[in-house]
């Protein structure tokens, strides 16, 4: 088997558009369940292009191939599409800037455009037809050129399938089951599909491996009153799984056979997330049926943890705090030795040192370990070909988080290397400033999450300060790191889904970064929780309770920049990680523990 | 000509339901311009229930009469409506609370609905037809039963229209509309129309008074590139004005000759605030050319103002601040030599003193003055039969506003009467941080309002107390004392027009309100102005800029629960209050100023 050049893919692919009358081809990055993580079987972008980012969209003519991809990888991308053909285009907030933009600028009437309609959302393509109106196009999302091009294209994952252990989900299946069946009730729809896997998985109380990072399992489910099935590949379960979904009602069916069951239903109405569902499988559903779009009911119960899954999670959050301090114990010992240590080594340490402890499965997302400038690219990683040694003065920015069986983790800890400079050391103080400011706050139940944003960068902002990305994304309970419908972001649009709620975890991840010198972000995991108040006529109140157990260093600190709440909040904050992780931890490292966890005064 | 009861009108007009076939019949709060404040001659519901709030909805059927209103004024319509046959409808933010689902409820398919279609905005009318399509309903929109009905019905207001002086204005009104076309031009839409009467006075630089309050006159008005013209009844132009107009290409048409003026355009594409435009319009266009929904670009424009037009505003502060410093003054004294004051009193000299200063035309709302639990309401106007006298010990809250040539005023104001509780200094102080607060706050030019709502309110949140309306509203430059876009609420929703942006005048009146006791409200209006910021990679960052000037009366204010920046900005605002009053006061009541605005050390 010969593999082909890029330029050589191009070609291959003009040729097929030319036969079938394909005026613009689109590729999305995204898989039939727009998934955050692909298998490699759906990484087309990356294949095609050789532009190896988590996100960009191509379009292809006969006369023009473009990759649009946003800030963070404009630099990558520029590298890597060298010579290709492909040609940069720069996504910026600016709504001319998109691929959609260009097609509604270059293509002629009557223009045709392809796009593999199991890779784009329902409202990815609600756009695309917006535009195809606008400017007479047509759209083919039946053709699927790639499946021909790619002679050695991975298979799909065939990972298995786990049933959680009893008693880390609060509710049965059957109990979920029966929440989602009565939500469908109440609302006079009769069946509900879903493609999102960290739905199916939330849902069916199952984990698995088939991608990257999160814990999920290709599927696609459809429920009714009667019926519940499971469309999925009957080689990742084994008989004692299949047997348990069967006394739970659960119909197998073949993954592939979604399409043609919905095509189908007898069901009147069904319920599907726009978001999260192809267009492709929309468009499979009879057309006397009526669609109804809305988030994912289980999108909506998975976001409030229960009390007993919360519990289960602070356990989840000591095995990664007596990780975090083997780890920040041997970086400290490292440096002070003058070891070599690079970017790459703080990766597979950090690794290391989580895979020792109780139900460790994998990180959570790939780590982020950025010296310096580096540490000033919010999404920067290190790779083989492209790191930096940790040597001389400066920050070392550290993002990284655990799978366990019993919770996810995210943190982001920024450690002195050196001598750190006045600068630094205020900046890395306005962070904490800002990191306490909302961790401390009170707000109404059900208050939307972007309207906390200002609480978090008050302090930035009062400097004409800012940073360039959210300050908290939801997080799931041993599944994905990011999970909705919660955004704590001044930039995220408000839906009705944008409330805070009882049991709903979020990040707290306020940073600042100088391009080219350093960054800094200090990241806990945080619980929203009913607030005891005196008052009684203003409504339930929601605080934050802080999850994350992991001393936050205090080289950096200026104290005079604190006041007095802030260091309370701080030396409280540093007795809860002592008095949870000292039982844990023996010698050097408890010793490094309690020092760590010394009270600022 | 004799006058009918309520019950009298309802049979009547059920009378004449049963003969037009007309199952359900709905008043709403309006007139054709979607003003706040309506003429006599459309206040239909107040001549059909005797209920005089605001704002409420009546439905009549052949057994059924209701009118729906929000929770302000669940007490007043109670006694109000006492036997004249309409029930109170108590409005909600539940959405079953509303006339619409009542509607939905009780109305049999192919039921017929009629409305006025000048008294319902287009957005209010497409929420009634989606009722209407789910339900079956019918609508007619051009009966007008009240007009046979009420026999003696006010006629519309003929006040003058009088110019702005020379100078007060920015833009001329050729700028203006150029400015407007030129935003159309933008967009390829041909034609425009407007109804909002606050609208239309801005891009006139004009003024009315045919209702209360707010300065404006009756019109509509048409522009294209071609084209503009005033629909409006000439007996309320001079011949000066007429030729000014005249001169600006400005066409005069009677005001009854718009709806058959839209019905013969010749413009392809019309733009109409679905907001601010009633159904009738609407429907009068033509049905070939295309309509095309979004907000005013008068609206947006005459949000921000001009440099020059905010040093107006700030010489109407000091106008309005030294009448201020003469009422208080009064107040102080009055009461320490035991007069008797009423809440009515309190209104008429605060109005009487604004109107010894130069350029006074009016209050710009009906004055809220009210003492302890009157205080707690934040509606409550007393009146003719129904108010309290100030004795005792306790809060009196006084929320007035002035209209001037030059600017318009909004201020609150909490006078302790007595001796104040120590429950009431603490919560005095509470509400003074979070004016603070938002008053020292920086944010990203653009940033939606409702997202600096919780900087504002976070003091309260923290002990679970909170306010059940907005902190803040935009006010109009010698107009409109409630001007959108930009709303400061956290429960308003968010649209691509809720960013701040430079020129913008925003009020601060962050409150706390003890049902029953006392009610506490601290106001001051603020203009949004650019900040010098040190760092150039974070955008651009906007600060507000206090223009009211009227001490806050120090009392009640604990200022141990004041730290060292809080005092810092309230004496720095008694400093600048003081500097630019004094030149302005004598005698006693400079006295009482220099005391009022002595540093809180």
């Amino acid at each position: 088997m010969n593999t082909l050049t890029i330029p050589e893919k191009l070609q291959q692919l003009r040729r097929h558009m030319q036969t079938a009358r394909i005026d613009a081809f689109i590729v999305m990055s995204a898989d039939p369940h727009m998934s955050e993580y692909l298998p490699e079987h759906w990484k087309i972008r990356q294949w095609l292009t050789g532009f190896s980012g988590s996100v960009g969209t191509i379009v292809v003519t006969q006369d023009f191939a473009g990759l649009w991809v946003d800030g963070r990888y404009w630099v990558q991308a520029e590298q890597q599409l060298r010579n290709t053909g492909f040609k940069l285009q720069k996504l910026s907030s600016d709504a001319s800037s998109t691929h959609l933009a260009w097609l509604g600028h270059h293509l002629n009437p009557h223009a045709v455009i392809a796009v593999n309609g199991q890779t784009i959302s329902v409202q990815q393509f609600e756009l695309l037809q917006q535009l195809a109106e606008k400017h007479q196009l047509q759209i083919q999302t039946g053709l699927d050129f790639i499946a021909d091009l790619w002679q050695d294209r991975p298979a799909l994952p065939l990972q298995p399938i786990t049933l959680m252990a009893e008693g880390l989900n609060a509710f049965s299946r059957r109990q979920k089951i029966a929440i989602i069946r009565q939500r469908l009730k109440d609302r006079q729809i009769d069946g509900h599909f879903i493609s999102s896997l960290d739905d199916i998985a939330w849902l069916l109380n199952s984990r698995g491996s088939d991608v990257d990072y999160n814990p999920v399992f290709l599927a696609h489910l459809y429920l009714n009153a009667r019926q519940i099935v499971l469309f999925v590949d009957a080689a990742k379960m084994n008989t004692a799984l299949r047997q348990k979904f069967r006394q739970d009602g659960i119909e197998i069916q073949p993954y592939e056979a979604s399409t043609q069951f919905l095509s189908q239903l007898s069901d009147r109405t069904v319920l599907i997330d726009p978001a999260k569902v192809s267009i492709l499988h929309q468009q499979s559903i009879a057309a006397q049926i009526s669609v109804q779009h809305d988030i994912n009911p289980a999108t909506l119960l998975k976001s409030c943890k229960a009390p007993a899954e919360i519990a289960h999670i602070r356990n989840a959050m000591i095995s990664d705090g007596v990780a975090l301090c083997h780890f920040f114990h041997w970086l400290e010992t490292a440096l002070k030795n003058g070891e070599n240590i690079s970017e790459l080594s703080i990766d597979e340490k950090i690794t290391a040192f989580r895979a020792q402890q109780y139900g460790f499965t994998g990180p959570s997302f790939a780590t982020i370990a950025g010296f310096n400038a580096n540490g000033a690219l919010p999404h920067y990683r290190a790779t083989r070909t492209h790191y930096q040694m940790i040597q001389g003065d400066g920050l070392l920015l550290i993002d990284s988080g655990g799978q366990y069986v019993d919770g996810t983790t995210d943190i982001t800890r920024v450690v002195a290397v050196g001598i750190p400079s006045a600068e630094q050391k205020r900046d890395y103080t306005l962070v904490l400033k800002c990191h306490i400011a909302l961790a401390t706050t009170v707000y109404p139940e059900g208050l939307a999450a972007p309207l906390l944003d200002a609480i978090a960068r008050h302090t930035l902002w009062q400097q004409g300060l800012d940073y360039r990305h959210g300050t908290g994304h939801g997080v799931g309970y041993a599944l994905n790191v990011h999970e909705g419908p919660q955004v704590l972001s001044y930039y995220a649009p408000i839906t009705p889904y944008s409330g805070l709620r009882e049991g709903m975890i979020i990040s707290n991840e306020p940073g600042l970064y100088h391009e080219g010198q350093y960054g800094i972000r200090i990241e806990n995991l945080m619980v929203n929780r009913l607030k005891q108040t005196e008052h009684k006529n203003y409504g339930d109140f929601l605080e934050f309770e802080t999850l994350t157990l992991c001393p936050i260093h205090q080289e950096c600190i200026v104290s005079d920049l604190l006041n007095p709440a802030e260091i309370q909040w701080l030396n409280a904050y540093h007795q809860m990680v002592r008095e949870r992780l000292s039982p844990h931890l023996q010698g050097e490292v408890l010793q490094w523990l309690m020092t760590q966890t010394r009270p600022l005064s």
